[in-house]
């Protein structure tokens, strides 16, 4: 681990970078190596989409090897939707081949002036002209460069990007998607159009019987949990749907209840047995939550694609009054042809139909779509709108907060430093909240997923159930999730892992690929590290703003259903939270900064 | 008349240029001007879409006048569908608005290495900065010209033209449309996003006496008259639907048969009864052919706007083997936004159909979209992704001649030098079909529309009837229908005019206007004239071609219906029509070009 290309794409410079071991050691690599490298050489202030961004692809040590779950890679860059530092995590098969190319990542920077896609293979790097693939979307580019060619693997961006829409993705093999909070975007500005990577190099590993047996225990954990050795394999994340709606907490018509009346319609049982055609699983993967799936000719929606996955299925359903799954479906597979985020999307269609239905949006400005929530036909015409910023998509284009805000609604968007909430009424599971409110990259279940243990039941290999309404006990393990999410970015490897295991596998994991010694000790501190880190960039920004959320969590109690009567009470655990980090309202300590090993950041912003 | 602006983008120059006299006299206006312009400026085998092509917006001496039915426009330049000389003509109010703007029509030559748009107001131009104009579709384009200001006019490309889609339209008034052929992508290739015309200065009439009493005759014959006076008013164009379905000429499945079994569900009635909200009539009009629809909220298709039009009903409709009037509508809502031409589009979506159904495209290529004829959702998607030249759409895109020859079927394509047919099956009226086969823009109805005499039975203010499956004296009537046209266009007026009445109304009207003393002669005259320099355009260019028709109409008997067994008999009137016409083979004679007055074209083409 440490091999980087450096790719200067206002001059078309590159070259190769070694990372100094202690970086690694105190980084990991992927989500953990990136905050680094940005906190260290972006320029406080820097516009997200100016030239003088720099975007990272990582992968980490464990990619590719042969621990299980190890085909992700990872995007970090300052996002355009949240102006905050911001990571993002994809599947497939792209990872691992970056590694088989012979790099662990690539930092762009500069934008070049015509557009141009990296290729990398087995060690050797070019940029080649992107010309002809720009105004194309995500198939057709990446069928243009692989031609056929079976070896190669291709991430790449589409209109959504170009168009700078803000919460652009990078897609990789067709369905696969990285950036929700516009690392897409970021790569249009820059005028590049694709990576594409093939090779047979193998990321090496320092002790192979080690990793042999940390792997014998990670395969049989993965086998003895319920979510990831049933209900992920058999309903995919889908399976979800109907445990959500149960406790109450699935957001409906942009989080005005958390009960949708309908919610079995759009389950994961209702996916299996209708549109599903066939399971997937990223590189090396033996959960393989993947779906194939099929919405039949003669739907006003049908269409063939990967997904919808559980967030992308309460997006575009619930949180747009939308049942039927096919519509969800093909909205999903739109957003990956143009190269959107569906969560983004469909929390955006919601806000917007509420905007509608209050009067905040006038009629004239609809176009004669009907925005009233429940209206199937609005998911896909408002993507291709979007996506080309066509009518109101030009407004939806740019994000929640600036929607709400020039529709004089500010109140009712939806999220958390700009980036939209995903599938969980914060007011339904008062730890998922605080991880909410806490989150460095804005509205995400992905910082510190409390449902694990709010609704699943299953936490790292364990039996471990907290009540969903109570807020005692939260904020530690908030910070815990956090942490130890923050070293799993890092390794890099699936976050579906942390139903089964946790830092102690983790620890043996890295220690057999690394060669360095690793405690799970060590994994936390590294997690808590990476965090703090991001902390202190967006406080460096001015962008970290408060750790809340919208008032109606804070003050509209749920109308209805389990959780009737509930509100965040972010005040219960805030306190304590910032304690348990060493934090000063929100603002890490320089103690703690420095006991990090941060010692620039605790200069620069620690209190 | 005989003021035009001439604007160099490359140069961003402008200077007012007057037409002489003699010019005028032998060209009037409107269509017969741009031809000549177009003949004496522009080099043979001109790139449509290189700087060196020309594109003349342009009115004539009628426009603007109390004269009825005097609101419309024309575009003339060299197609990039067709690669011939190719006018196109739209209502609404930009024509009259150019003429108070100050100018008879600009002429638009280079382009411009930025986006930018012409704003004219009485007598005064200006190229003003497009940038943040580009890649708004034709709605958000207008409203940002416009800016509440209810005296300007804009006429513009969407991203259609943009993406130099082939027969991508210019718009005005955000639904009338001119440029089958792609004269949006000359302005896309120009970088020349929109032209907005505002101003209070009313064209000249010579002797106003002599126009009221021309008109009065006209208005008189319009009420009398069964089309213009009852049928469009109440129906609109649609009102077609049904007689040209009775007859078995209306073309279904990509012209396979000529009889929809369902038409009834998009026949003007239908319309009328259904999706109708106002009746509209572009500047001066008293026929007020216009529809204003509306597609209810929770249809999979929910929209507003104006169409459709008979045209546009049977191509989205009939032709793709659908025959609800609700996706067609959205079809055609969506086209104007991002600026198609719909009759072209779903020519070309019905060819698509038939490539699939036969096997020629394959299934890997739909991204999942059921491309069988009857799917009303593929309408609305191939516009998207036509328009954006996403999937399938980056081929649909180069129009039908193209499509068909990449997938190895070029025999399918049912054009005439590029450009799709309209909605008329050649086999069920000889007479149209010799129109269609000697077109000099290509597959067109609108050059010879003989149908007024083999359905409705109303030409020229005459209840004149031919037996439509008779091929004798068709040879006469089409060029009779082909150099009034050439007239009408000219002057410029609507063609449904011609109704009613004819050259002699043309000529008091165009005598009053002028103060030239113009015989219906000289009408018919300056149509012949016209009409063989845009032969002598062709034949210069070597894209000419052969004046003939798809196969299917030749060989393959007409399926079923009252025009079962039918073929064009094409050879049993080209020979009398070019004897007519004084051509050889389909070249003007020197002698025929002199005594036209086109001694520079019988020097260059005649034979």
């Amino acid at each position: 681990m440490g091999k980087l290309l450096r790719v200067n794409l206002t001059s078309g410079k590159m070259n190769e970078e070694k990372i100094p071991d202690e970086v690694l050691r105190d980084f990991i690599g992927g989500r953990g190596l990136g905050v680094k490298i940005l906190y260290d050489e972006l320029k406080r202030g820097t516009d997200p989409l100016s030239p003088e961004n720099k975007l990272v692809i990582l992968t980490g040590p464990v990619t590719g090897t042969p621990a299980p779950e190890s085909g992700r890679w990872c995007s970090v860059t300052k996002s355009p939707l949240t102006n905050t530092i911001h990571d993002s995590h994809s599947g497939g098969d792209f990872g691992p081949y970056l590694k088989f190319a012979g790099f662990d990542g690539v930092i762009f920077e500069g934008a070049s002036e015509k557009p141009v896609y990296l290729w990398i293979n087995n060690g050797n790097a070019e940029l080649r002209d992107a010309s002809q693939l720009w105004g194309k979307d995500v198939f057709a580019t990446s069928d243009a460069i692989i031609k056929g060619n079976k070896s190669v693997r291709v991430a790449c961006i589409g209109p959504a990007g170009e168009n700078l829409v803000k919460f652009a993705n990078i897609i990789n093999e067709k369905h696969r998607a990285a950036g929700r909070g516009g690392h897409g975007a970021v790569l249009g500005s820059k005028k590049l159009k694709a990576i594409a990577v093939s090779g047979d190099i193998r990321p090496p590993v320092a002790n192979p019987d080690a990793l042999r047996q940390a792997n014998e225990r990670v395969v049989k954990k993965i086998h003895e949990m319920s979510a990831t050795g049933d209900l992920l394999p058999k309903h995919g994340t889908a399976v979800l749907v109907n445990d959500i709606n149960e406790e109450g907490g699935y957001p409906t018509r942009n989080f005005q209840t958390g009960v949708f009346a309908t919610a079995e319609r759009q389950s994961g049982q209702t996916l299996t047995d209708t549109l599903l055609m066939d399971r997937m699983g990223c590189w090396g993967c033996i959960i393989r939550c993947g779906r194939v799936t099929k919405v039949p000719a003669w739907s006003p929606y049908s269409g063939v694609g990967e997904g919808p996955e559980y967030e992308t299925i309460w997006a575009m359903g619930a949180q747009c009054g939308v049942d039927s799954l096919e519509p969800i479906a093909k909205a999903n597979y739109v957003c990956n042809e143009l190269g959107l985020d569906t969560i983004e999307m469909g929390n955006l269609i919601g806000l917007t139909m509420e905007l509608y239905e209050k009067g905040y949006i006038e009629k004239e400005l609809t176009r004669g779509l009907d925005l009233r929530f429940g209206n199937p036909q609005a998911l896909v015409e408002l993507v291709w709108r979007t996506a080309y910023r066509s009518g109101l998509g030009d407004d939806i284009a740019e994000g929640g907060a600036k929607l709400a805000a020039k529709y004089k609604a500010p109140h009712l968007f939806m999220g958390v430093r700009g980036q939209g909430l995903p599938a969980y009424d914060p007011r339904a599971f008062q730890g998922h909240a605080l991880g909410f409110a806490t989150s460095n990259r804005g509205g995400c279940h992905l910082r510190a997923y409390m449902i694990a243990g709010e609704v699943v039941g299953e936490v790292t290999g364990q039996k471990i159930s907290f009540d969903p309404v109570e807020t005692k006990g939260k904020a530690k393990w908030v910070t815990i999730f956090q942490d130890l999410y923050a070293a799993c970015d890092s390794l890099v490897v699936c976050k579906f892992n942390t139903f089964a295991v946790g830092a102690e596998e983790f620890a043996s994991t890295l220690s057999a690929v690394t060669g360095w010694q690793y405690t799970s000790q060590d994994i936390m501190k590294t997690g808590e590290r990476i965090y703090n880190l991001e902390r202190a960039f967006n406080i460096r920004e001015g962008t970290h703003g408060e750790d809340t959320l919208p008032k109606r969590f804070l003050e509209e109690p749920m109308p209805e259903g389990p959780k009737k009567g509930q509100v965040v009470r972010l005040n219960e655990m805030l306190g304590e939270y910032y304690q348990l980090r060493g934090w000063k309202n929100g603002v890490p300590s320089k103690t703690k900064l420095s006991e990090l090993k941060l010692d620039r950041a605790a200069d620069e912003v620690g209190v």
